[in-house]
C-alpha cells in the first residue's frame, strides 16, 4: 500500500506525478531530454541504461516499464532486453554500450565508484564526452526515479501484460503531461 | 580531474550545468520547487534534508553547498547544521524533523528501505502527506545530484571560505539560470 494517499487507479510513478503535478513537469522534461534523443546514444541504448540501473536498484515498476519501452525500439526483442538488465556483459550488444553500462552500474553504487579506467576504456571504444555525460546523468536520474517510486511504495502492477500498451504509447509519444492522465494504459 | 571536458573555472555541479544547459534547466526548476518553498516544510528544513542525504552519499561539494545555504536560513548557526549532517538524532531540532530525516536516510540507502513504521511515526508527530512526499523526493533528488557531481568527478573546492558567498546568493535568489554564470562566487 502506498505510504501517502495517491490515486489507486494509477500505477507506479504515474500516481506520484498526479499527486504532485508541479514537480512532475520538470521531471518529465528531464526524462524527455535524456531518453528521447538519438544524439550520440540511441533511444534504445538510453532505455537499456535506464532499465539496467532500475534492475540494480530492484525497482520492478521502473525496470519493467523502461525495459518494455526498449523492447519497442528493438523490434520486440524482449530476450535481449532481459539479458541486458541482468547480465549485460554477456549480451549481444556493442562493446561501447557495455563500457557505458559498466559506468552506469558504478553510478548506481555511488558517484565516487566511477573509476578513470572505466572512462578511458569507454573513450577508446568511441564514447564521446556527451555519451559519458548522458550515461552518468541517466543513471543518476533513475537513482532518483527508483527511490521516488519505491520510497513512497507506489503501486506496482504484477500483471506483466499491463506494461507493453503503456510502453508503446511512450515509445510513440515520449514522456509528457499524458503520463498522469487517468485514461491511459499502465 | 573531471571525467569530461568542463569549464575548469566552475566548481561542482555548476560546471556540469554549463556543459549541458538543456538538462540544467529542468533540474533547476525541480530544485526550486522542492527547496525554495515554505509550504509545510520550511526552506531551512528542506536544505537540512538535502545536506544530510548529501553527507550520507559522501558528496562533499553538495553537503558543503547545501549546508551553507541552511546556515543562511538559520541565522548563521553552522554548529547546528554540522550536527544535523552527521548526527541528527542528537541535534536540537524537532522530533518531527528527526522523523523525516530518518525517512530521508532510508531513501538514501534505497527506496524499499523506507518502513511503514517510519511513516506512521512521522505522521504521529504531525507530518502530512505533502511533508512525506517532499522528504522522499528531496532525498531522491539528491541521490541524483550527488551522483551527477561525483560520477563525473566535478571539481570540488577544498577551501571552505569559497562556499558561503555562493550560499548567500542562492538563499537570496533561489536556484536558476544564474547557477551557471561564470561571474559568480562558487
Amino acid at each position: 500500500m502506498p505510504h501517502i494517499d495517491v490515486d489507486k487507479n494509477l500505477p507506479g510513478i504515474r500516481s506520484l506525478l498526479a499527486f504532485s503535478p508541479e514537480t512532475a513537469e520538470p521531471m518529465g522534461v528531464l526524462a524527455n531530454l535524456l531518453l528521447r534523443s538519438n544524439d550520440g546514444l540511441s533511444m534504445a541504448e538510453r532505455e537499456l541504461i535506464a532499465a539496467h540501473v532500475s534492475y540494480l536498484n530492484d525497482c520492478f515498476y521502473c525496470h519493467q516499464s523502461h525495459g518494455e519501452i526498449a523492447v519497442c525500439y528493438l523490434n520486440g526483442d524482449r530476450d535481449l532486453v532481459n539479458k541486458v538488465k541482468a547480465d549485460y556483459e554477456n549480451a549481444p550488444i556493442s562493446d561501447k554500450l557495455k563500457s557505458l553500462l559498466s559506468i552506469a552500474a558504478s553510478v548506481q553504487k555511488g558517484g565516487k565508484q566511477v573509476r578513470p579506467d572505466q572512462i578511458e576504456y569507454a573513450r577508446a571504444l568511441g564514447a564521446t564526452d556527451k555519451d559519458i555525460h548522458d550515461t552518468v546523468l541517466i543513471a543518476a536520474m533513475f537513482c532518483m526515479f527508483n527511490r521516488y517510486v519505491d520510497g513512497l511504495a507506489a503501486h506496482t502492477p504484477s500483471d506483466l501484460s499491463t506494461y507493453p500498451p503503456r510502453a508503446k504509447q511512450v515509445a510513440e509519444q515520449g514522456y509528457g503531461n499524458h503520463v498522469f492522465s487517468k485514461n491511459q494504459p499502465v
